[in-house]
Parts: C-alpha cells; structure tokens; sequence
C-alpha cells in the first residue's frame, strides 16, 4: 500500500480523481430501476408487517406475497391491512448494479485504484516492488479483486486465506493467477501468515478498506450512480424516455403514462403513492442507501456525495450485533469489536479507523439503519424473483431498508412529503454460493437468531 | 383468438407490424454481451470435454472449472488438452434479456399482440367480447403473460390449471387478476375444462404458440436483438464504445485494447482465439440461437430475420426425446408427441402447425442442435455466476449449444473461419422455482438420463 499521507484528499475531488485512474480497469456497471420494487417501497405496510417476524411469515406464505408482486406489477397494491393511518412513503428506486463489476463486486475499484497508486509511489519501481508484489488475507471478493488488479498490472499477489475456505473461492482466486498461501481462521493466524509472506518475499500489503486509496477508489461508484440516476430522472422528466433511453427502464408502461399525463395537464396533483408522481424538479438522486461493513465502500460514496446534497445513509445487518456501525454513530463510540454470523458475510467486519473518520468524525453519513435475516432474505428472493439479478446477501440489505424499516420509511414520508424521494440502492455484489441458494430460499425459512 | 386468416402476414413486414401494436405494453429488453461467455466460447475444447458426461464431472469439479473461468475474464485460456489439432470457433456473443421481460419472459409480446388483434376484430366488440373475455390452459409463463395483458386491456382472463400447479405459480396468476379454474393434468382434462369454460362464458381461446398473431408477437424479439447488437457491434468498430456506449459490455478492457491495435495497425492479423478478433466488415449479426419448445418464438425469430441474411437455428434439450423438433426437421417427418421431464421445461412441448409450417416447409429455420441436462446446468451455472443473471433452465439451452454442441462449433469453425462470427443468444425466460436452484447447482449433479 502506498502511504496514506501521499494520497489524494479525502474529498468528492479525491474520488473524481480515482475515478480518472481506474477508468480504464473496471466497468461502469449499469443504474437499472424496477417498477414493481419501486411500486412495493411506495406501498402502505403495517407496523407489523415490517418487522422480522412477519417478514418472515411472509417470506414463508409465498402464496400471498407472489400475488401481492404481481399486484404491484399490474400497478395495484393491497388496500393496509389495519387503521393506523400511516402515510406510505415515496420512493423512486435506482440500483447501482455493481454485482456486474469486474470480479463481481465493487472491490475492484478499490484494488485497482490501490495498486495503480502504489505503482507510481517514488521508489517503489526501483526499489524491485514489481517483483516483490502485494499481499492480503481474505477469503472474499477483495482477495478476487487484488489478484486481478496484480494480473493485470504483472505484480505476484499473495493471498492469506484460512485453510477451511470454499474450494470454489480458492480456485477463483487461483484463477486470477495469484499465490495462495494457507493460514488458520483466526486473525492473529492470518496476520502471522502475512508477515511471514513480507518477510520472505518484501510484498507489500494492500488492506480490504481501511486505506484512503482504498476508500477512494470505491468510491467511484457513487460518481457514476449520481449521473446516471440523473440522466434517468431527467429522460422521465423530459418525457423522452418513452423508448430509446427506456432500454434499461423497467417501469410499467401505464404508470408512466399516467406520470406523463398528469404533467401534461399541468396538475400539480399527485398520483397515488406506488405510481412514482414526478416531483417538480427532480435534478437527481436525493439520497443513497449503502450496505456497511468495513466502512470503505460507504465512506468512499460519501465522499463522492460531499457537496452535492445527497444524503447518505449506511445499511447493516443487525443479527448478533452485526450493526456495529450504527451502534457506534448513534452512541459516539466506536465498536471495535463484532462476531456474528449474519449472512450477509461482507458485512460482519467492524468500521475501520479512516472510515470512522468520514463517516463520524465529519458526518458525512447522516444516519445508520439495520434490518433481520428474514428481511435480507425477503429483500434479496424479490431481486431474483422480479429483477432477475444475481446478488449475494450482503447487497440486499439496502433495499431490506427501503422495503422493510419503519424507522427509514417514517423519516421518508416525513421529509419527503407526496413529492417522495429518488434513492440510490447500491448492490454491492453478485458471489454467491449457488449451491445454498436453495436453502436461503426454502419456503420454511429458519428462525431468526439461532 | 382472432381468426387466423385476418392475422397480418407471417413474413419479416409482419412482425414489424405487430412489434408496432405492442410496443406500449411490452420492455425494449437489453442486449447484453459477456466477455467471460465470449472468451470461454471461442476457446478450443477437446471432444470428450464436450460430450455430456464430462460436462456433468466438469460441473461437479467445481474447483477446475472456477479457475477456467477466471482465467477466461483476464484473458487466457488453458491450451487444449489433447492432439485433436481441431481449431476453436471465434464467437462474439449478444445475449438478449427476456428474463427482464415483463411477468418474465417473452410470452408477453405473443399476449399482447394476440390480445390487441382480437380487440380490433370486427364484431367483437358488439358481440360482448369485452364481457365474455378470454380462455387458455398453461401453467407457465403464457398464463401470466395473458393474464396481465386481458387485465391491462379490461377483459376477464380464465386461465385453466392443474390442480398439481405449483402454489406460487397459481398466486402470481391469480394476482395478474386472472380467474383460475382448476383441472385434472391430462391434456384432455385441461381442454376438457377450457370447454366448459367456453360453453359458461364465451371467452375466446388463446392458445400458447400455435397461431399466427402469437408467432408474430413473439417474434418482435428478433427485431430488437438485431437492432441492438448491430449498434454494440457498430459502435465497437467505430472504437466508439470505450466509455459511454460501453455502458453494457462487459469485455474486459484488455481484449478491446488489442483489437484497437490491430486495427491501428492496419493488421489483418487476427488474435488468438480468445480475444474476439475484429472482422473486416461486421454489420451485425450473423446467426441467432433461440430455444425451441412448440415453436411459436422460434418461428416467429426467424420471421423477424427473414431476408436479413441472418441465419436461426433452434435449440432444444435431448432428454427422453425432447429434441422434436431437430428430429422432425431432419427426417421431414413431424414429431407430434413428446413426454420428456427435461429440466427445460419450457420446451417440453412438441411443434405446433403454424411454426412447422414457417420452421420446415419454408426453411426460415437453418437446423437444429439439441444438449443434454448436464450441459444446460452448466451453461445456466456460468449465467448466474458470470453474468449475474436469474434466467430459467429453458433459457440456458442456447448458451449451452453454443458452449458445449461439437456440431455446430465445428461448422462455425468452418464456415465462419477465422474471423469469427456474431452470435444471438435468446435468454427466453427468468421464472424459475428459487427453491430448487440448490438441487439445481448442488456440487454433485445426478446422472443423466435416469
């Protein structure tokens, strides 16, 4: 890693800056919205509806959550069940399709803006650094993510990774040329491994989010969500999405008729909650829904938003304390310590010391929510089942947020009014295990919190 | 169903013409392109590796084919294990995303194309058409695409199940509004059902593929594929898809370098197999790989390409015979009874009149190609985990004829030679059980054939 005080500053600046450098290395993954997912956000929910339990009864009840889908698909959503006379909240949906990226997740954003800084450190040429190469322990998507970056730049990557890891994750990463070396599953055993690999080779260590280029570098992602999340919203509003730049538009037709309609007659009604009524002016993303694990994705994409008024808020699990962050903003001390078993498994590290920074110390993050297992689950069966999206667990919590928190959708109806909100869903990643797909999908799902 | 002898002619024009009627109703779905699929298409593969049992053992040895995979996306590929000397084809490969349809699939277009013919019918109208509405049995994607059409234009909708339908697949139905009634499984309790139906309301029937207006419709499909993979195909020879256009193409960076340079060079050189080699004039596509069940789709694809110079062909799943309509072609014969359990369940059904009629009488179709239930989980594995796509097993059918079919690689090796050729791929449909994609993917497949 290079050293973090030559790195570029910690600013939207910064990750305009990265952006520049990896352009070349990474896809610009596509922006795609969803009319039945944006028409379900938009929905009325009980307060009982939302919490883990029914979330879970309902993931179970397929019967009435499949007709309830194809409702909202139809443009039709069930009637709320009960009289609390909550306002459903607004929301129109655009998801940041990163399980396209490289590798399948947005670290290789990071990777490749880390090495292509390190490579241009003074001294690091002549010093033999292209033969020494970099070193990591993961058993992830960073350890995919730094083996192609090192590949593709002509640098040996060695790879820590614990004995006990998938076969199928350890060939990957064969795949992509790199070096694996074996290690326990503690930390303290990993971390003995990868200094015994610098001893013997000089690589140097590339960290998976607590490093500014590494924060930067992921960051991108948000630069590339706000234009073209703005290019969508202006196509609607400009009534020229209607074919060409509809491609990737997966609204129903007739709501967006009924938008255009409205507009024409020059009502400043409101549709009802789940048809997206235009706003007045919608100039772009309001805000962006990230999912939280070490903090360097969600830091970077604050960073990118700095400026710019869009609000952004972390995601996280909460299963056996995996919402450490939130914990940590909300009481002002940082948790330093997480064990849990959530299966959003990108997601079960503690904030980093440069993440904390961005996200606490300068209240770049305006706010933490956390959602159960059962509503991750949920979240994640209605992107395969209406989307046709492959994502792995850790990516559905955001949506699970948007769909299932009441705390989210109270403050969206609260500040958002009828106008609503256009928010940015990052879907972080698409590695998942297809073999245990079918058991996250079982019909029966298993209690929560076992 | 309207009568036949109104529909508009089953020719390119045709087609045209209903893709106007529908388009309101139905996504301009994607065209997407992968540049791990490119890679491991073009790569060399020995005979035996092809051959349905060893794709079932290279399934299974996931760790192997994990690593090949990886080293296809940086762009390399294992040399050819043994002597056979035989040259790989050069395929670029167009996917085109019906799983994004709406309700799933590309039965939408036939629905709503034979739905607005029947509208405009003379008489029907005055007739109580509207009131009497429409009839067709399915238990599939056909159920819910006419389902959503009769409810978007107002008209009630019978669909005739089994009783032995899935739970979800009746909900969904049943949630597009439609009025299910139940039957026995048998084919003629299903018809038995639809007449009674008939006889209490006057609904119309339409059927799943067998007739002009449900060819053309689907048949729009075409259209959009050819249309957009010439402009990624353009736009990939005017060096224009670096960065914005590029938006969908997912070929690593490197490979486009190359081609970039070869033509800076004025080379006619063509690079090795593996990096999509640029031919002297691509215009567009060159042949089209859709999948086969009663035919309606395929027909209707071929339709689309007539006079184009595009050749079709169609691909269908060999188990327990469900290569039907290969067999029919090849003999002259017409094979007019099935009963397969392929896990391509989509085509498990035998040719109907009108398809055979545009299929074989005309030649629209240039050959079939059928593979076996190992080789259609795998290339559907390779989708989920490459693309991040959910498609159905049907869908995967094409995929794997272009992967794994030693024919028809071996006459691209020869008719396309070194330049390679454009392929269309029809990704037909993303509704699958969930449920069952663990058994689907479990590291070790079942035997074939049992």
């Amino acid at each position: 890693m290079a050293d973090p005080a030559t790195s570029p500053p910690l600013t939207r600046a910064g990750v305009q800056a990265a952006h520049e450098r990896i352009r070349p290395y990474v896809h610009h993954t596509p922006t795609l919205t969803n009319a039945t997912l944006t028409a379900l956000a938009s929905s009325p929910r009980t307060p009982s509806s939302s919490s883990p339990a029914t979330a879970a009864k309902e993931t179970a009840d397929t019967t009435s959550s499949a007709e309830a889908e194809a409702r909202a698909e139809v443009g039709e959503t069930t009637a709320p069940v009960n009289g609390s006379g909550k306002k459903a909240p607004v929301m129109r949906l655009y998801f940041k399709c990163e399980n396209m990226q490289r590798i399948g997740a947005f670290k290789a954003r990071g990777a490749f803006h880390a090495l292509g800084r390190l490579i241009d450190e003074p001294g690091w040429l002549e010093g033999g650094g292209r033969e020494k190469g970099v070193v990591t322990h993961s058993s992830g998507n960073h350890a995919q993510a730094l083996s192609l970056a090192a590949r593709q730049h002509g640098i040996p990557a060695h790879i820590v990774m614990p004995t006990i890891s998938p076969p199928p994750k350890i060939a990957a990463t064969r795949g992509y040329g790199a070096n694996i070396r074996f290690s326990g599953s503690t930390s303290t055993e990993r971390e003995a491994e990868v200094a015994k690999v610098q001893a013997e080779t000089g690589a140097r260590l590339i960290p998976p989010y607590d490093h500014p280029d590494i924060i930067l570098g992921q960051g991108t992602l948000g630069l590339e969500l706000q234009e073209d999340a703005a290019a969508l919203i202006a196509a609607e509003e400009q009534d020229a999405a209607v074919d060409g730049a509809a491609f990737f538009d997966y609204r129903a037709p007739e709501s967006k008729t009924l938008e255009r309609n409205l507009r024409r007659q020059g009502s400043s009604a409101t549709a009802n909650g789940n048809t997206s009524p235009a706003k007045k002016t919608r100039k772009g993303l309001d805000v962006i829904l990230a999912p939280c694990g070490g903090g360097g994705m969600l830091s970077g994409v604050a960073l990118s938003c700095e400026g710019t008024g869009i609000k952004v808020f972390g995601c996280e699990p909460s299963h056996q304390g995996a919402d450490d962050a939130k914990r940590g903003y909300e009481s002002g001390q940082r948790v330093r310590t997480v064990k849990t078993l959530t299966i959003a498994d990108g997601l079960r590290t503690p904030l980093g010391d440069y993440p904390w920074g961005v996200i606490y110390e300068r209240k770049l993050v305006s706010g933490f929510y956390s959602v159960g297992e059962e509503q991750i689950k949920a979240a994640m069966r209605l992107v395969y089942e209406r989307m046709k999206m492959v994502i792995e667990p850790s990516a559905a919590v955001p949506l699970a947020v948007a769909l299932y928190d009441e705390g989210f959708r109270d403050m969206v109806s609260r500040e958002a009014g009828e106008e609503g909100w256009d928010v940015g869903i990052v879907f972080s990643g698409g590695n998942v295990e297809l073999g245990m797909l079918g058991e996250l999908f079982a019909a029966k799902p298993e209690g929560e919190g076992a």
